[in-house]
């Protein structure tokens, strides 16, 4: 095989998957927002299907030998080329270890069990949903078993999502947070607690739906891009540059909760919005890492969203929409509001400060589940307990408790952990672009566009042309230091509770 | 090859082109929905490509001689599985007359041109669009040179839609229509026109989908399998029994267009829903041709939905969500506001009594597209001077003349007489339904189960098992007779207008 000949056998490998991720990737979509329940009958069915053919057309001889080919002739190609042949090696590295038809009956389970836990969210019906973790932890166990059998089932799968990652990092990473956070946390315990009563009323949805599409327009998000829609638990998908699905979820009697998975999501949407045209269809055509992918939404979020400059911004929108709620309300009230620091059952609903210690239970659990220490029946006991003991909360029922979230129905154990990561490379983020120039003057008008140029440069354009260490390098020109988040959260919090 | 194995075969070969198709459909619908508008670009390819494949799937030697085979052998197999044959052969031989390229070149172009007429209907900039319908006509023409260029190319449309038409048995069907219904609508013309006042108002979008909700209710739409959506012109989709999405469009000065859009789009999902278990996932697992399709669509929107009973049944729910605009609003005043026979311009809006005139003109337009007796550029004069001619009225823009209906983008030439033969179908089958009962005392308190239980016996329950002369012998027990039709319709509106 010639050098052009692998080449072209890489494209035509590219444009395949191309059509097939974006099929699969819109049924799965229109299944999580506006899909009949009984569709999951079908669907499950198709992306079973699919699937399979998605196996084949990576795993064969042919391609194999593309690939080798292409990564032995790393001089004669561009690094473009050398890049998306190692990417595609590597998931070919991880497929061939797993048996085709354990593959297909997996993402058919897998699918099959997003339906149910939404079912049993909903009844908060821990019960019901228990038989199909099990099962998928089984799953993931042995896939990560067949990945390499010489590690710990949990570090094949945090490699999986961020290179490098294993428990060993992350062990010390969150006794880090825990120890500089925990007397912070504590100190405001004992604190007054601010306003947060005008966050909470009548928000009619489709005054919400508004909101959603201001917010949206001062992210500078291009709506001919990127669609808005409706889900229990929020997400983005991209599938290319030119249709990118950003999804929220309306609580009536709550306003921020939108706002925030709106800043969140839109943090996602940004960074697949923004990577290069020429890396479109291709397998770096879209964000890299969950950390750095976190890192991006946790920027638009937390260190935007949750600003002083970004609140004079937001509050003119809140009181044009909701004037009786928001009577008598000032920036500094509505900065203080958003940023209230209070231990609470529901991770995507927690402040900035108390998040990492819903995401390190998460990952104390999973080093369980995925240890095999522990079974499903028990897990509901754990996670209550662990709440009561790190955060002081009480959990009263599985939908606000292990029910909550939608990862382990996905089968993305391993993924919690890329939150705070992402939080935590965001801060040093932050720094680097306050060297470069200060974005709070255009946020404080409700533009964003400074930041996503400079996140745009540093990240989104490179899709994953980069390794994670790369655009991290890229963007902060200094090596990973949780203490800038740290000293970051720590010198907000003091200012914002007069510690 | 043994019975088995083909049987074997043409299981696969289903499997395959089920997934497949639910991909594409969900794709599509997605697109003409929630999608973003540049999502196109992507669309397309994946469209494209995927297309290419089905085509693939179906033509190879290996399912040509299973098809063969099975068809070769009618005592030993069951009915539904020398159908399922006989239909494939069908695609079969249609599609192996086109080159592949030509088909994968279309399918891409058909998805874009979607897309444009979107665009150039809103900016009503018909020049936009007409290069598309140009390469559409274009390709039409030669693959139903492929099929059979014995014939002129809309008669081999016309079959192709509903098997054992063509202009010879249309032209004298439409002919009995403007001779039975002309004196009628001129006769109506000097009459009072009935008060549609309280029809238009401020009807708020969120409180239609509320009767929206209503009407699919009564309708007993299962709505664990049926979705609702928007688009700008209403179509329905079933990817199975238990996956069937409907759309609809609000206008907030009028109500009753998208109560109409229900009952029409509704009457489809029945159909779909009502597909018996056994044909889902084979090539009989949906509605059969389109007259039959457009027989059931129309029976719920007229027979049903424009009946007296059906009126006072939808009253209450109108007076309860508008109060306001139904005030002093009597059941009869409903019932002939919702039959206001006037000559219009938009045929979806068009009242029963004219409706056909619309289909007439679409179709001597076709006629002439597809002689090639008509260039795309002079096809808005024709289509206005025709509105002129024959329904009196005069098109303002290409918005509301000939870029009104998704049909020619969708390259559905031929489509549109099935609306006409359906309703004339329809007629027959309220009177064959009303020999064994009468449906109006359910209808008249909301109720449609018995109405769908017939057509679902007689009708949905068959998919594409029975042939459409089959069912319509199976539902009316008589040959088919336009004057049924006719005569409804003057017996009708000759009572509503006191002739």
């Amino acid at each position: 095989m010639t050098i052009e000949q692998a080449l072209a056998r890489m494209n035509e490998l590219e444009e395949a998957q191309s059509a097939y991720f974006h099929a699969m990737g819109t049924l799965s979509v229109d299944g999580d927002t506006v899909a009949p329940k009984q569709s999951v009958i079908g669907r499950s069915k198709t992306l079973g299907y699919l699937s399979g053919i998605t196996y084949q057309l990576l795993i064969n001889d042919e391609v194999k030998e593309a690939l080798q080919s292409i990564l032995d002739s790393a001089g004669k190609v561009t690094p473009a080329q050398f890049r998306r042949a190692e990417l595609l090696k590597e998931d070919y590295n991880e497929m061939t270890r797993i048996p085709m038809d354990e593959y297909i009956a997996f993402n058919a389970l897998s699918s099959e069990a997003s339906a149910v836990w939404h079912e049993a969210k909903e009844k908060s019906d821990y019960p019901m949903f228990a038989p199909y973790l099990a099962k998928l932890i089984d799953y993931r166990r042995r896939f990560a078993a067949y990945k390499d059998d010489t590690r710990p089932a949990y570090d094949v799968l945090l490699d999986g999502f961020e290179k490098g990652t294993s428990m060993a990092v992350l062990d010390p990473f969150f006794a880090t947070l825990r120890e500089r956070l925990t007397p912070v946390i504590l100190a405001i315990k004992e604190k007054p607690a601010p306003r947060t009563d005008f966050l909470h009323g009548d928000f009619p949805i489709w005054k919400q739906r508004l909101l959603s599409d201001k917010v949206m327009a001062m992210m500078g998000i291009d709506r001919e891009r990127c669609s808005i829609a409706e889900t229990e638990h929020p997400f983005t998908s991209g599938f290319n540059k030119w249709d990118v699905r950003l999804t929220t979820h309306y609580y009536v009697d709550d306003v921020s909760d939108n706002l925030y998975s709106v800043l969140h999501e839109g943090g996602h949407a940004l960074y697949e919005l923004g990577v290069a045209d020429e890396l479109q269809f291709t397998c770096l055509g879209s964000g890299s890492s969950m950390s750095i992918h976190e890192s991006q939404s946790r920027f638009y979020e937390n260190y935007i969203g949750r600003s002083l400059p970004f609140c004079r911004a937001l509050l003119p929108v809140l009181a044009e929409l909701f004037p009786a709620e928001m009577e008598g309300v000032t920036p500094d009230m509505l900065y203080a509001a958003v940023n209230r620091a209070q231990p609470s059952l529901i991770r995507i609903q927690a402040d900035e400060l108390t998040y990492s210690m819903h995401v390190m239970i998460r990952y104390e659990l999973e080093k369980l589940m995925l240890a095999g220490e522990v079974t499903v029946d028990e897990l509901p006991k754990l996670w209550n307990d662990m709440y009561k003991q790190y955060l002081g909360v009480t959990v009263p029922n599985d939908r606000e408790g292990i029910l909550q979230d939608s990862h382990w129905s996905g089968v993305s154990f391993g993924y919690f952990p890329s939150y705070s990561l992402g939080s935590a490379y965001g801060a040093q983020m932050l720094r680097a672009m306050e060297k470069e120039f200060s974005p709070w003057p255009s946020v404080e008008k409700g533009d964003f566009s400074p930041v996503t140029a400079w996140l745009g440069k540093h990240i989104h354009q490179h899709g994953k042309l980069l390794t994670p260490a790369q655009l991290l390098e890229n963007a902060i020109g200094e090596s990973f230091d949780p203490t800038c988040y740290t000293d970051y959260l720590t010198d907000k919090f003091s200012k914002l509770y007069h510690l």
